[in-house]
């Protein structure tokens, strides 16, 4: 039987912006919404927040510096824009195996996100130049 | 008070793709769903599908030809990407007001989708470069 790469839910949208705290003033008062604590993750080099839709998170990154990796988005994308769809999967390393599988060329390995959770990249090459997370559940 | 754009969920992800078949039937096997019918819109010149994920669905559009107004944005991006975030309403007609009241800008006056239901986009310039789509519930 042939695998598939069976997902939850998409667990949120990512967008990038130049100006973390002057977007989430922006959207917050647009939508009436309350964004999360940002966390600043010195190991991926962005600081992060969350709006809280009723059904799926829109996750706002900016990069730390003109070192982290999202800042080569940034300067393609001076203004900003959506940067990739995050999928929740139960088990990541079988989800690793089945990308293996599906010859969709995970970037790397599963790494601990800043909420510890597992998660890796598809290749975009692979997916109709879509960036796909794969995030653990747990 | 101040007014807010009150939004019931995220309604959709919107993506542009090159070839909506090769699209539509790449997704379809890696994540083992099954795409809704191809509904093909003379009045905005595009191709739509659905895959419904769990909690909200990834919207799939091909220009029509190269007069659709989307065909800026595979020239742009000739292998397609991620374009909008749809946004659920309750009333079309006061979200499109609370808009403009917020300075956000909307493109144009709703007008009917595809699917019967009026919708709008706000400038995106007025949204940190992001375009999001007010759609009605009904």
């Amino acid at each position: 039987m042939k695998k598939i790469l069976k997902t939850n839910k998409i667990d949120h949208i990512a967008i990038v912006v130049p100006d973390l705290r002057l977007a989430l003033k922006h959207y917050e008062s647009i939508f009436g919404l309350k964004a999360s604590e940002v966390i600043i993750s010195t190991s991926q080099k962005v600081k992060i927040s969350y709006l809280n839709f009723s059904n799926i998170q829109l996750e706002i990154i900016q990069p730390l510096d003109s070192d982290s990796p999202i800042n080569k988005f940034l300067i393609k994308n001076p203004s900003g824009g959506l940067h990739h769809i995050g999928l929740e999967v139960d088990d990541i390393n079988e989800s690793y195996k089945v990308s293996e599988g599906l010859n969709l060329n995970p970037i790397e390995k599963p790494i601990n996100g800043h909420h510890g959770k597992p998660l890796f990249f598809l290749n975009p090459k692979k997916m109709m130049n879509l960036l796909f997370e794969i995030l653990s559940k747990k």
